[in-house]
């Protein structure tokens, strides 16, 4: 029978407690949410809300088409221009999500010849721009710029390296400005996804690349997402204006896909408009996590320290995770549950995310529940 | 340099004349539209916008997470819910996009060991799946059910054929009672992406595969997207519920990719409330693309016969069909225009779209312009 091999898989998962369900949410959920990625408690935001209302009401629920034919609007236009001013690039380009910028950036700037260094912990839409892309692809050791260059050393012709910023399991940072180096040494482009690092890190949220000294630089490209600290959805590819250019020409998930929803530019304008006039909501949400970090480590559980917004706290095991995080939720809790497969390293854990907008007594109440409730 | 090539390339497509170009519209654009893929004319019609409005104010800007984290409202459900009602599956899984679906349906029900039999005009999102998926891809000539058939016979093991049903450039249609014999024949399941027969096609709009009397069937899973009829953004997976909850567990674009934003979800699940009431908007969109069809071609013009609201008109070369939508433009009718490499034969066209909305007046005004601009 068609697909009868389906009802197979699903029974091997089902024995291997690896069964995932969807959980529809109320629009009034009584949940302390340290699960969401709306690191800067900006999607609920009246302003952001908004922006979308207004949007939705002058260009109307859909972009019509894809972007070269009807799908691009003003508004796509402005956005894009506040996007690229704010994280200090030259250009940037939407996309519908921050998955097709990621696909788009790497399967683009990564032609037949070319060698991908891709490190071992990237993000699932990075690795998968790698598998599409007509390059040559050398995963290399996680947050490792020594092994980035010997990579590169191997090659002669045309190189990029690619890294998330901030790696989205555990909330670590990408060594960048050593990347960055890497690549200078062998001519190579670098490639950067600051989906975590957007509105969370540097001078006001302006991102990872913008702390590093390398927003702007002709040889670096950001992708971001519009559906984390901004509140909406979307994503984006930032960089030169000639890269820009090309992957208008050449990005397949840019090219045949319909443009983003007016309502979603509109709220991430509105979004980015709120971060420039209260710029400390960034260091509030890095405040934020590292006030759950000491806490949690206090109570002698083991947690990555974090760079960004996302705290990973490891559980002992998938089912342990898994139990741990449904009990949280008992005690009215929302936190993140990661396990395999969707960690690259088998190693489960619980995934919070520090929100700007939460109180000293909403973090005192997370960590006590978290702690009343380790396996 | 980094990224040197790219001006080489770009010199290469100055010279070709194929360079692509954003060309940002105003909210009150003059122009009469026959470029977008907004078959209906919902996109603008107030009841649609106000979905997302009401969807904003309730659910927030962002869905704020992955659909199996924060990512799923009991907005998200009520539309899955809508969508496999409508369209006749058991159950239906909304994406970000309809490029998103696709990655998903492909890669998710084509792994290692499987063939998957692909039509040679598939859309650019199909195509990407096939080379993400696992599985071996042959790529089979276009709309040819004894192609297919050929190719699943040489084949032990599972095996999928996967097709646009509307196909995206020429407006054509896939043969899909045919296919589906070819592959009930060989035990094979059926993906085809129905982006541009939903909302025109079958009863009411309820799509091609509902049409073809495949809707519901256990060995057929269809895509639809949420931009073109809807007039919103994003897609969905539609089929046996034991498919969907298999995408939910495997597909990487399901699991890794933020959900849909709620107010892209509330005006695409307005638009469905919509042409349940009126139904006779799906019919009125085959019939102006008939009429187009029938005035081009008394005009001499080289036409496809449209099977759903996609008319393409030949053009004599590249230069010829940006000239002939530039000279339509200047005189008030925007069209689009296709040419490589995004048309996989090398053929040059326009690419009219009818809609439900279009008065007789307009329609005559379109086919005049198109006619005294000619090349
Ligand atoms: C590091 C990283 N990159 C890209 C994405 C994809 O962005 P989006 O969800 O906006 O498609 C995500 C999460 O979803 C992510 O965590
Ligand atoms: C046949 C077909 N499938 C899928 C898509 C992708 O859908 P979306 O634009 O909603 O991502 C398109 C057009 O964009 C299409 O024409």
């Amino acid at each position: 029978m068609a697909f009868g091999w389906i009802d197979e898989q699903a029974e091997l998962r089902r024995r291997a407690g690896l069964v995932r369900t969807l959980r529809p949410r109320p629009a009034d959920s009584p949940l302390l949410d340290l699960a969401s990625n709306d690191y800067l408690g900006l999607a609920r935001h009246p302003e952001v809300a908004e922006g979308a209302v207004r949007a939705a009401r002058t260009w109307g629920a859909g972009a019509t088409g894809s972007r070269l034919v009807t799908g691009t609007t003003e508004l796509h236009a402005a956005l894009e221009r506040e996007l690229a001013a704010f994280c200090g690039f030259e250009a940037a380009l939407v996309f519908s999500s921050g998955y097709a910028a990621n696909l788009a950036a790497v399967t683009a700037l990564a032609p037949h010849g070319t060698l991908v260094v891709s490190d071992a912990g990237n993000h699932a839409s990075l690795i998968d721009g790698c598998r599409l892309a007509r390059g040559t692809t050398q995963v290399v050791a996680h947050a490792d710029p020594e092994a980035v260059r010997k990579a590169l050393a191997t090659h002669d012709g045309p190189a990029v390296a690619v890294s998330d910023t901030v790696f989205s399991v555990d909330g670590d940072a990408a060594p960048l400005a050593a990347l960055a180096a890497a690549c200078r040494e062998h001519g190579a482009g670098l490639v950067v996804d600051d989906a975590h690092g957007l509105g969370v890190l540097g001078e006001g949220g302006r991102g990872a690349p913008h702390a590093a000294g390398l927003a702007g630089a002709d040889d670096v490209v950001a992708t971001v997402t519009l559906s984390k600290s901004l509140g909406s959805q979307g994503g984006a590819v930032l960089g030169p204006a000639r890269v820009v250019d090309h992957l208008v020409n050449a990005a397949r998930t840019f090219i045949f896909d319909t443009g983003l929803a007016p309502a979603a530019a509109g709220s991430a304008l509105a979004a980015l408009t709120l971060l420039r006039r209260e710029p400390q909501r960034a260091a509030r949400a890095r405040e934020v996590a590292a006030d759950l970090y000491a806490r949690l480590t206090a109570l002698g559980l083991e947690a990555v320290r974090p760079h960004a917004a996302v705290v990973a706290v490891r559980a002992p095991s998938p089912e342990g995770a898994v139990r741990w995080a449904a009990d949280c939720r008992a005690a009215g809790l929302s936190v993140g549950c990661f396990r395999p497969p969707s960690v690259p390293d088998g190693i489960s854990r619980l995934r919070l995310t520090a929100r700007a907008d939460l109180s000293g007594d909403q973090i005192e109440r997370a960590v006590r529940v978290i702690g009343e409730t380790r396996p």
